[in-house]
């Protein structure tokens, strides 16, 4: 099993410059985790951006769906920011077309991973199982749960992802 | 979605009593695993025995086993001692029978859930994904990988869990 | 001994609010670096004020100042913001005048405390030992080092604090 | 200011190997814990061995009082287990004689340093500043407190270090 990982930015990655007392996007977070965690499957990293997602434009979504739909590799995980991570979701899923050929996972953290108490490594084992094991589609996996882009909102007042009613009903 | 989540003991729940300078089997990790993730389906914590997995009894594999087939959830993780993981997989399958009708996951960690530097928090996610996704049947789940208890095995050398393989070829 | 602490902010005690991606000074972190280090003298803790050091004004340098001076304990430890660290510990000693009763330690960290990575648990150690041996007087306890407040800076560029020679001399 | 650090095994150093399901004492801790609080003093960490303090036979303190004695620097820190940490204090100060030229302090942590809950950077820290402010002699530095040789004992029921009554009255 491989698996393509990109990354573009957000909580997950950031980092604290005591030097400018910001908090700004650094490195991703989510080599250093599978590393530690030992994983026995072959993936590569590649980071598309570093920013805070409510700065992402259009134009990064784009951007980041088109480089999805072209992977080579049928399993991807995409680290995002929280925030928008709905809305890039969806421009994956309209990327990918009506017959994905690819199963796409975007994670990410409420927490910055190198927080002692953080959502992190939780949240990237299991976008890794998710990934493995769902069929081709797009999905985004927060809060222990596994969610359908045009079904699930971050609820900024809770901080928390949810399930929203069937869209397809009144 | 309910999991239904049992402990047995093993490295992931091992504390260390410096009143003794020893190492022992403390309470479930798994707790506060799952809190600090902030997870959003709903899960019960049984602890069925706290020990060193190498110190589980054939009568202890059959405790296990008959209670996690007779658990009303059909989503069961059971974290478990590394050492004999593959063999308590292997009875709760016999006890399952040929038509599993729940989706039962193990898993455990090679480092305590403790220490600073661990595969307790992604080996949780993973396996918390693995029970939601996954078809009925008997999982390990361990380094980022899932695996049929017949088709597994920890090298104890490399520390870490390997597919063998299939055992229907000579 | 008896070791009264005052909080003023700063980063040891800053936090991640993902709801606004912001990055605030929250509760004291010393009082749980304490617990967790099971320190056998008394406390008492008390946050005068949550603010990034720069945001610091000459008023509320002054109250600082005047806290400490008044303080029945004759040891203190103030957790302060990095950045202007070395000005509030001028202040401090200015209101102790030239026969300090007290020795009062200023204690910070480069990283906030709750990270995994933080400098936060060494420094307050440091300053709960220097309190207990140093002679009244004022001190800014950073990188491992007893600095006079008239001769140290923080080197922003380099992110620590570092001796400048004598200033009465040319 | 240089500080010489020998090491000498216990708890802060214990490691866990998963493939035997033991505890053992690995390489210092020390070192990472001084990299990681970026001291601006310079140090030395030469480990002397690498035991359970309970295992320290008489041969092995009188080993260790010897390398302190003989240490060129006049500032000495000595981790060593928690256990036996006093009689070696004691034999320490006994090799120094009456008037020692040297400061010496012993420290350790009743967590291991790799734990995410451990008082290991704060005692470092602790021994850190008192190694360097306190005046000739040889000192336990426990539980934020410093303590004379003769004057401390480990209470292993409560599992901390505190001060034994003036052994010269009744």
């Amino acid at each position: 099993m491989h698996v393509q990982i990109f990354t573009a930015g957000g909580t997950i990655d950031k980092v604290y410059f005591d030097a400018r007392s910001e908090y700004e996007v650094g490195e991703p977070q989510v080599t250093e985790i599978l590393r530690a965690a030992g994983v026995a499957f072959t993936y590569a990293v590649e980071a598309l951006m570093q920013k805070d997602s409510l700065d992402l434009t259009d134009a990064d979504r784009a951007f980041i769906a088109e480089r999805v739909a072209r992977a080579e590799a049928d399993r991807v995980i995409l680290t995002h920011g929280t925030d928008t991570m709905v809305e890039t979701a969806k421009a994956v899923a309209e990327a990918l077309g009506p017959a994905p050929s690819k199963t796409v996972v975007l994670v990410g953290s409420l927490t910055p991973a190198r927080f002692k108490a953080t959502d992190a490594e939780f949240n990237v084992g299991f976008a890794a199982a998710a990934v493995q094991t769902l069929p081709p589609g797009v999905y985004v996996t927060m809060n222990g749960c596994v969610f359908r882009p045009e079904a699930v909102r971050k609820n900024r007042e809770r901080n928390r992802f949810e399930a929203v009613g069937d869209p397809t009903r009144p």
